[in-house]
Formats: C-alpha cells, structure tokens, sequence
C-alpha cells in the first residue's frame, strides 16, 4: 500500500525503524525520496544495476552521450553541502550532468543565509524554489529525513537525495557498494554465499553500517567485522544481523580473516567524530592495514573495496593488483547515482528500450 | 535625452540623486545597468511584469523551456557576490540558465586575487573581459555604480546589475516586490489605491527604501511603516514621500495597522548592520511578529510579504494561509530577473511574439 | 623520439631539467599534458598562436560559437586550484566553455575531501575518475609533474594542465604573454629581434622566468632585467641565458631602459613569497613604477604588458594609451587556453578546416 509522506506527522514519521519509512518513500517501485539505506529490497537493487550497467554502456559513445544528455535538460539539482566532501559531491556532480541536469551549489554556509539565522527549513523549501531535485549532506543525523517531510508538505515536493547524514545514514554509497558486489561477482553466481570482512573504524562508519542492512537482502551472505575492540560495529547492527538470522562474526585477528574473505571493505579512523581531539590517534590500528603481503593470503577471485578518502589502511602498492577495485568502485558510484536520479525522475523505461545498435 | 555614462565625470554622476541617474541608465526604454530603484518608472515596471508572466507561461513545457533557452546560449553572466546571500545568488542563477546563460561565480574573496592586493577596479575590469554580464553584490554601498561607470569608459561596457550594495539599494528585490503586488491585486484594480504596511527593522534594510520608492509611481498608494522608535524608517525616505505627495503614516502599533492593510511587508532585524555588537539584542521587537491569531484581523484579500531570509518574525504556521505569498514572491524574483536580463539584452520583443499556442 | 611518461621512473623523470622533459610531454606535435614552459618548441607556439587567432574569429558570431561549442560538449575539466587566482582560474573556465566542455572545480581545500587526510595522490586520481582534463593549481612545486606521472600509470591518464605551480611554472601564462608578443609584433616582423625589458619582483615571479626561457626560441631577442637588487633573476635563469646564447642585460635603472623596450614587461611585488612577514616592504620599489611620465620615452610602437593583478606599478591613468596592452593581453589568455585544450585533444585540425565564410 502507498503512503505518502503528508499524510503522516513529522512525529509518527521520525519514530519508524529505516525499514518501517519504506511505505512511504516508493512508489511504483520508484523512490520518491532517498533517505535511508533500508528503503531499497533487493529487487530495486538489482534494478538500479542493471540500469546502471546500461548507461554505462550507452555513455561510451557520442550518439548515447547526446540521448542520455536530452533527458532531463531543463531540470536542476541543488547540492547542499554542509559537510567537508569532494568524492560524493563530484560524483552526484558528473551524475547530474550525464543526464542533463544543470547544477546549483551551497557547500560553505558561511556564504549562505544562514549566516542570518535562517532555519533549515526555509533554506531547503528556498532551494526547493529554484531547483527540481535537492542532494544534501549534513553532520546533523536524520536532517534529510526532516526535510522531506517538511517539502511533502509544501506546493513544491521536490525529492531528497541523502548524500550522507550524521553517523547514521549514507544510503547512495551503499548502493554503490552493493552495485561493485554485483559487478564484481557477475560471474561467480552474483552477491548470494559470500563472504564480506569489514575491517577498520566500524564504529562510526556510516557507509558499513548502511552496507551491513542491504546486504540482509541477500542469501546466505556472511558478514564479519574486524577492528580493535574501541572500533567495533554497533550493538544496534549485531542486533539486526541477529533478527535477519545472518550469519555473522566479529573478530580482533585481520589476517586470519582474510583468505575467508569474497570481498574485503577496508575503511579508515573516523577521528571527525572524535568526542575528545586526539582520542582516536591513542588507538592502535597499524594491525588493520592492508599491505603488499596480504595479497598473497586473498583468494583469486576476491576483491578489495574502500570507500576513500583512503589514509594508510592499504598501501598505495596494493593498487596495481586486480582484485583492488576501489577505484573503480568509485566509478560505479557514478553510474548508480545517475540510473538512481533517473529512476527517480521516471527516465528509466526510456533508457532501458534505447537500442544500442542504432545507428 | 539619452546620455550615456561615459559622457559624464565620475564625481558628477556621483552627485546625482538617484532619479536624476535615470537618463544615464537606461537606453529606448531598456535599462543599460542596473543600479538603482529609482531607475525605473511605472511603464518599465508594468512592461517587465508582463514580460515575467509570459515568460512564466513559456517556460511551462520542454518546448517553450527550449527557446528560452536559446536565447542567451553563447552569453556568461558572472556573479560576484562579496557579501553573503543564497536566496538573491540563486535566484540570479536559476534566471541566467532559464535564458541558457552560462555562468561563473566569485563569491569568497579569499580564494580571489583580491587577496593579492587588486582594486575593485582592475577585478571588475578583469570580469568584463571574460563574461557579457556582471551581477554583483557588496557591502560597499556605490560600488555597483562606480563599477559600471569605470566599464563604461573601457571597451567592453558590459551591463552591471546592483544585486544589493550596502545599506542602501537592492533595485531588482524591489522589482520582485512590486511585480509581487501587480500579481496579487490582477484582480482587484492593481496597485493604485492600496495600503502597504511595512513592518520591523525599518531604519536599515534596503529592501523597504527601495520598495517605498518605487511606489510613488502609483496612483493614490497608502504607506505605513510600523516598528520599534529605534528603528524607524530614515528621514530620507519621508522627505521623499512628502515631496512626492504620497500618503503615509509612521506608527509603533503593529495590531492597529493589520487591518488597514492590502499588504502587510514584514522584514527581520538586520543586526549585521550594528554599530555595537548585540546592540539589536536590546530592542523588544517581540510585538512586530506576525503570528497565527493575526491572520482574524487581516483582510480576507490581503497579502502578507516578506524578503527573506526569515527568523521569527512570521510564525511558520502562518505559512499554510493563502494571504502568505512570500513563497510565491521568492519565485517571482526568478521570474521578474530573468525578464530583466532578458531586456537589458534586447530579447524581449522576441519573447512576446512567441507563439504559446504553437505545437 | 616519442617516449611515454609511464616509462620512466618518477625519480629519473624528476631529475632531468624541464627541457628534457619535452618528449615524455609531446605526441604528434601535440601536448599529451602542459606542465612546463620548456616543452614547448617554436613551431608549437607559431601553431597555437594562429589556432587562437582563428579561434578569436570564429567566436565573433552565433554559427561559429556554435560550433566551437559543439566541439567537447561531452567532456568534462577539473579545476583543481589550491592557490588563491581570479584570472587564472576565469580565463580557464571561459576558454573550457567556449569549447562546450562542462567544469567543475575544487577550489578551497577545507570543503573537500584532504580535509579528512587524503594524499594529493588519490585526490587527483579521484579528479581522473570523473573528468577528462585536470587544470590544477598549487603552491607546491613540481605537484603537477607528479601527478601527471602518477595518472599516466592509471588506466584514465587524462592530461593535466598546470595552472601555476610553487614559485617556478606557469606555462600557459608564457604562452599567453608569447601570443601578446606575436600579435603585438604582427606587422613589424614579429618576436625575432626585439628587446624585451622585464621590470619589478624578477627573483620570485615565475611568469618572467618561463617567458625568458621561452623567448631564447626567438632569434636575437634581447632580454633586459630591471629590479632593486634584493629582487633580481635568479643565477639560473642568467646561466639559461648565457648557454643558449642569448643577449641579455641586468640593470638597476628603470628610466634609462624604458626608450629601448620594444616590450615592457612589468610586474608586481610577489610578497606572498615573503620569508619574514613585511621583509619586501622593506624594499623601496618606487623607482620601478610606470607612470604617465614614462609615455613620453616609450617608443611609439612599443607595448607594455603585466600578467596581474596589479597594485600600483602602473598607475591607471596609463591605461587609455595605446601601448598599454596588459587588458588585451588577459583576453589572449582565453583565446591560447582554448587552443590548448582544443590542440591537446587534438582538435585543432577540424577548427583550422572551419569555413569562416560559409553561411
């Protein structure tokens, strides 16, 4: 049944779990909005990749660049970015303008009205003015989800795509990784059965945690979590792994856990959210690095993910092998954001019935 | 007459009233810059609101948004904004690309060669050589006219537009302001005859100085400024009005005045502008705040204004009644700039032939 | 000999002087990137400086722009300026636009992603993942050589452009002071045999140490260098001189070298480069300003030029002579930036096939 967001309070709204705002996120199989991870089962996920993997296909030419180009030309996307960004700002960025869409920024609110003590609200129903589609990133947990709501409300609802709230929620990264799993076993019986190692600053990494709960649409996937003990993943996530009835660990020992690994999702500190400065640099985390020598003990076909920016958890060394895929993974975040606008906007039957052969 | 301003010296265009710059501003009925309010008189204003309707009507369907857009395509506007603003940057923004403007910003000085020491001068120069249209806003109040007379003696006088300079001149806020009221009142005689209520920070913000100015064109318009002793509307500005012969009234009883209103025209403190930090803090303002219980008192036709950005001088509740129209006035902005730049280019007589009816 | 740059070692390529680097920079007579003055040759700056003059007359109207636009209207550039610029950073974007490209820039670090502890590595192969030219500039000399090394070895090499680096190149500002000269020159011979006088802060002012280098491809140019003595050319630059063979001079006396020029270059106090905060003001530079008095003893053909910003070396009044060709000279660098990019991605063929007559 379909819901939309007007019809509910802010109140009732905010105290769903992720999975229960699902009802009135979609419609149609279609996001109207992109709050959290948990509103994508996996039939979407699986469409938004094979979306994604045909535009990639159709952009390689001149003739597929002009059709992907005349598809939301008059449209224009805001991006508000209040927090420090250059990885996902860049790529909803080249996203936007793969389709066509002209672009609008605010990343330092020292420039903005903010400065005169405008809320949030009127600054995003101001954005909603003048664009067709708002991306914001916030430090402020939950800020995309009240901005939706407060939009759905307004004569211009324009979507929200949460480009990264809080510790929380950062749910396009997550479906980038979930599209690289995908691409990555293509060929190997895709994301079902296999094994996925987390390692680092689980703790606070949002894209983790995010990845954590999609990959739950999958069958018998294993999931295990490798930090120091003052990094470890949630209790919250065990607890939903748990009721999911996955398989999962938690382990302090990197290198036994490697050659276990299908993919291993090597993540940095997240010393931004230190309570106290320099609380993280007293933790030992050189054992959770990825080096040159751990390549040997990782099986063949596994693959090596990061979200970046990247520090020194692998050694720039590592990048020439195969199985290092992260940067293409940030390539696919590209493609996966441009078929999710454009799923989002409707343009996706268009692009699944162009004929690549044409002429 | 027209006379151009390359013809006068800077200190004898400097020492012009306001009104007295007209001749040197504007070229067959069309502005040549845009520095000023008072620049426009009732037959440009009433010719740029029918213009920003037809475009509003244009731009209703991808055919109409595409010859917009290709009005303007090979033309670059830039946008040098020193002094903090979203609502007015955006707007400009989304005007320039609905005429297919291409467009660049300077917007912190810090990242700009001003830092090396260069005059205002040099840098608006150094604009003109690679763009055909400056928007600027600074603290400086005059820059906007000195710049335009500086351009005016070089070989590429590009237009300037004043997108506020100082304490004093805001013109294209006050052309949406007024485009605002021609649109609410289509239906009931236009603006002649009405009441405007100006209310709050009176003394300091440009955006009622202008506005008030503008009004002496209509026939038998009432305005009554309603605030705090210590921030009363300038001595200035009521000369203007006497000479003009306009009725007006000066009051500190906001309740008193709701009634009377066909627009009430709210504004915020604009404490950026004080002298002493915090000095604003001190002035009880708490009863010039339009709040829910208001709107019984208001006449069933009126509008309720403001420039934005907003504090807590509208309760959000408000927001919901048909009277609020600052939504739709922030839109208008849009709307009424890109018929502005449309006309300084001499692309509105093609506007109105377009055929809307044409498939 | 063609050598690619992912042939040799980053050490070696580090070690060999700027000259040596020119066949790992050249392919086909085209630039695969632009990182230093010294790769370019005689016939490539003949070549670029009549591609930008036919560029210059294509533009001139609303078919040509057409065209022009049409030529990269897929490709995206990254300008990645880590160092204050107006000019720079503006001629880039016009020149980018002219050719249809869409830009995206990453301009204060603080809103990007080193904030969180990237290597410039990543950050620039991250540019590489979602554009196709990289424009950067840096304080650091010698980063865009690096990062032009560490792409070449990634599969998306895309060219970078350095658009200035530490205290030593600025390629493309010698470039556009080379296009000033050929065209100053056009009808009295050209470069070959004139006297060009370079006046102000020569010992940290990277634009004269890269045109000096490229000026020694020109027969018997004579080069005089006029500062206070704490401020001269440095010893390297003199010994460049020397082996190739060149004229050239050192001298402290301003006036006494004005009526020899057939070129004044002059430039501003680089005090950004200051050691001790305040330790240039300590030197007396007002002997080397060019004020109206000095028209009377300049030649009646000679030029004078300044790469910007300026503060007071030339006083404004200068401005309105002939001779002063410094606001010409900022245009040129849109016309030779475009004829780059277009020469780099090899289209200058199809612009110099162009017919400039068709209808």
């Amino acid at each position: 049944m379909i819901r939309r967001l007007s019809e509910i309070s802010w109140d009732d709204f905010n105290r769903l779990s992720p999975a229960e705002k699902n009802p009135y996120l979609v419609e149609n199989n279609r996001p109207v909005h992109v709050l959290v991870a948990q509103q994508f089962d996996r039939k979407q996920m699986d469409d938004l990749g094979s979306l994604a993997t045909r535009i990639r296909f159709i952009a390689k030419n001149y003739r597929g660049m002009e059709f992907l180009h005349g598809l939301m030309k008059y449209e224009r996307a805001m991006l508000y970015f209040s927090q420090p960004s250059t990885r996902t700002f860049l790529s909803f960025c080249t996203a936007c303008e793969i389709l066509g869409m002209s672009i609008g920024e605010v990343r330092d609110t020292i420039t903005s009205s903010e400065f005169k003590g405008e809320s949030h609200e009127d600054s995003v129903r101001t954005f909603s003015s003048y664009f067709d589609l708002i991306i914001m990133r916030s430090e402020i947990g939950g800020l995309a989800e009240r901005m939706a709501w407060v939009l759905s409300n307004t004569d211009r609802p324009v979507p929200i795509i949460n480009a990264g709230s809080g510790k929380d929620q950062h749910p396009t990264q997550a479906l980038l990784d979930v599209y690289t799993l995908q691409r990555s076993f293509e060929e190997s019986g895709g994301i079902d059965g296999k094994t996925i190692v987390y390692v680092g600053d689980l703790a606070r990494g949002r894209t983790v945690r995010s990845l954590a709960s999609l990959l739950t649409n999958y069958r018998d996937v294993r999931q295990y979590f490798v930090s120091p003990k003052a990094l470890q993943i949630g209790e919250d996530v065990i607890s939903m792994l748990k009721a999911a009835g996955v398989k999962y660990g938690v382990s302090e020992d990197f290198e036994q856990m490697i050659p276990q690994a299908d993919a291993v999702y090597m993540t940095r500190v997240q010393d931004e959210w230190d309570e106290k400065k320099g609380q993280s640099k007293k933790i030992d985390t050189s054992k959770y690095h990825f080096t040159v020598k751990h390549l040997d003990i990782l099986k063949p076909d596994a693959v090596i993910m990061h979200p970046f920016p990247r520090r020194n958890e692998i050694s720039p060394e590592v990048d020439n092998d195969p199985r290092a895929v992260y940067w293409r993974q940030m390539r696919n975040g590209m493609w996966i954001r441009t078929a999710l606008i454009a799923t989002i906007f409707s343009r996706d039957d268009e692009i699944r019935s162009y004929d690549l052969k044409k002429k």
